[in-house]
């Protein structure tokens, strides 16, 4: 089944079932008001949400428009976000680009770091800044929402506690993840509001496209309308969620609701921009910009400024939106 | 106004208001079932509650006997735990231990870092590890829980936004920061579960205790029932917390239910353990060690094994606790 969250107001928003093909929506209200309750008592829970999914895709329910403006992020506050690093090839690119660490990559464990959670975005949420001069960068992510998670868990035990799946934004100011890094205490201030699709789909619900630990599917994204990349998520991911559920709980229990990050989705190639319909292109700049200096000397992709856009999506195999479209324009704050 | 959060079985607990002597409390239920949705409508809920209050403490209620064991953490689960450095001898004193980084200290802006905030301890939940060789320390803080604070606010708005004071107990691994450091996206595995003190204070109810920016209590500490630090927290507290919520908001929004704690509070001095009653010691097991290692040059005092006890307060000038104690024993995963 596919859910999301509607605005109606209120902090946490309104839990509503959206149908298979991301057209209509009716509300779960009368199951649980908003997501996090969901998750809390999903046992209880889901096998009704998943009744009313199966009587919204089969017409047997009157249900309404679906969209994407509609929706703030699936839970807009969460207890805990979570972003790993699964994809190696986007750690040796940014890494290279920032000269932050020349510690030997990690290829044993994940990197994790933990990121705010109070508020997220929604799938149309302006990305707002409060300077234009900090690099503003995006990252294309797969994310997955959990059940709760103890201590030093089997890998059953993680995989099994994956109760949803999408795509999120995970917004960067890389002119601060120099100074975020070097104070040694981790990602803070480079580290804004992350987005969300507008719908997360149960893993049952994506069929072959995944495979109890990685999505199989492109992540399209658009840089001012032009075409930036179209990695496959389940190509070179070296860590997939498993391993970053498992990471995650080394040292302590991961509550429900916890959302976790695939990291930055990237492909092994020596393409650079601008890319062709059929090429691999990058899901966020930084890598753009690593490849340029090595082929050109010098970067050409500018990062982000005011007015720019940037969408982004997974695809299925009909090259139809799955979770449907995260759209963010940037502003400046009070501008 | 005091107020707890008692066990009920639910994930939030029960919000419930505490007499002044922390001796006595009364359900808050019919204002708030839990202390986030009272921040979530603070305006008009905090007069309720302080009403409530009022009638607690002049024994026109009907009241239970209170006890620190019937406490969750305030906040069991928050959307955000950010943690500061706001006194720059813990800084001073456990890097130079760890010689995690060589970068100069910033006097000019704190270091924060983004805690767990999914799972936090109450007053006397155990400390459980995973193993016994974690290097197991604790760190005794303030902490303040904020209304909503807007990106890049004034020194007014940040001090406006401080809704409660309490304690509490930054559990550390040590032997894990190094790790966490060196793989430069900040604290992680080494940062398990805060631990907090079963009462939170708003500040009007600390009296000259409290000066709109930091609070002039001595923390006291022991371990094993022997006294190993009472530094004064209004003492060498360079940053203060509207310091710190300046900084915490450079680049985002805080939503309401924030947490943000102060940082191990340091007063500077040059004992070393065992001190003497009327000594100062320290809130931390790391800064206790790097006396040693200079002193005698090797550390003495040990990390917490299985079984051993911290206790940690914060007195008023009766030395009575403002906010009760944090009685935290070491446990290990499974045993």
């Amino acid at each position: 089944m596919k859910l999301a969250t509607l605005r109606n107001g209120r902090p946490d928003g309104q839990l509503v079932v959206v149908s298979r093909d991301l057209r209509h929506f009716v509300s779960a209200g009368r199951i649980a008001p908003d997501l996090q309750t969901a998750l809390d008592s999903w046992e209880t829970l889901a096998p009704e949400l998943h009744r009313l999914s199966e009587a919204l895709d089969t017409g047997g329910i009157a249900a309404q428009p679906f969209e994407a403006h509609m929706a703030m992020a699936p839970l807009p506050r969460a207890y805990q976000w979570i972003d790993g690093a699964g994809y190696l090839g986007h750690l040796e690119r940014v890494r290279s680009l920032q000269g932050s660490k020349d510690a030997e990559l990690q290829s044993e464990r994940p990197l994790l770091y933990q990121g705010g959670s109070d508020s997220l975005s929604g799938p149309t949420d302006p990305i707002i800044v409060p300077e234009e001069d900090l690099a503003l960068d995006f990252e294309a992510e797969v994310a997955a929402i959990l059940g709760p998670v103890p201590m030093r868990p089997g890998r059953e035990q993680a995989a099994a506690a994956i109760r949803l799946v999408t795509i999120c934004n995970d917004v960067s100011l890389r002119r601060l993840v120099v100074d975020d890094l070097q104070n040694g205490f981790g990602f803070f201030h480079a580290k804004p509001a992350t987005a969300f699709a507008p719908v997360v789909a149960t893993p049952d619900e994506l069929g072959d496209l995944w495979d109890g630990q990685k999505l199989s599917a492109r992540l399209q994204v658009y840089v001012n309308d032009v075409l930036f990349g179209q990695p496959n998520a389940g190509v070179d991911m070296h860590f997939d969620f498993v391993d970053l559920i498992v990471e995650a709980a080394r040292t302590r229990t991961l509550g429900p609701g916890t959302i976790i990050g695939s990291g930055t989705v990237a492909n092994r190639h020596e393409e650079s921009l601008p890319i062709k319909r059929d090429g691999i292109g990058f899901a966020c700049i930084a890598e753009a910009r690593t490849v340029e200096k090595a082929k050109y000397g010098r970067a050409r992709t500018p990062f982000l400024k005011s007015g720019d856009s940037v969408k982004m999506a997974a695809l299925d195999r009909m090259d139809q939106p799955i979770f449907g479209a995260i759209t963010q324009r940037v502003s400046i704050l009070g501008k």
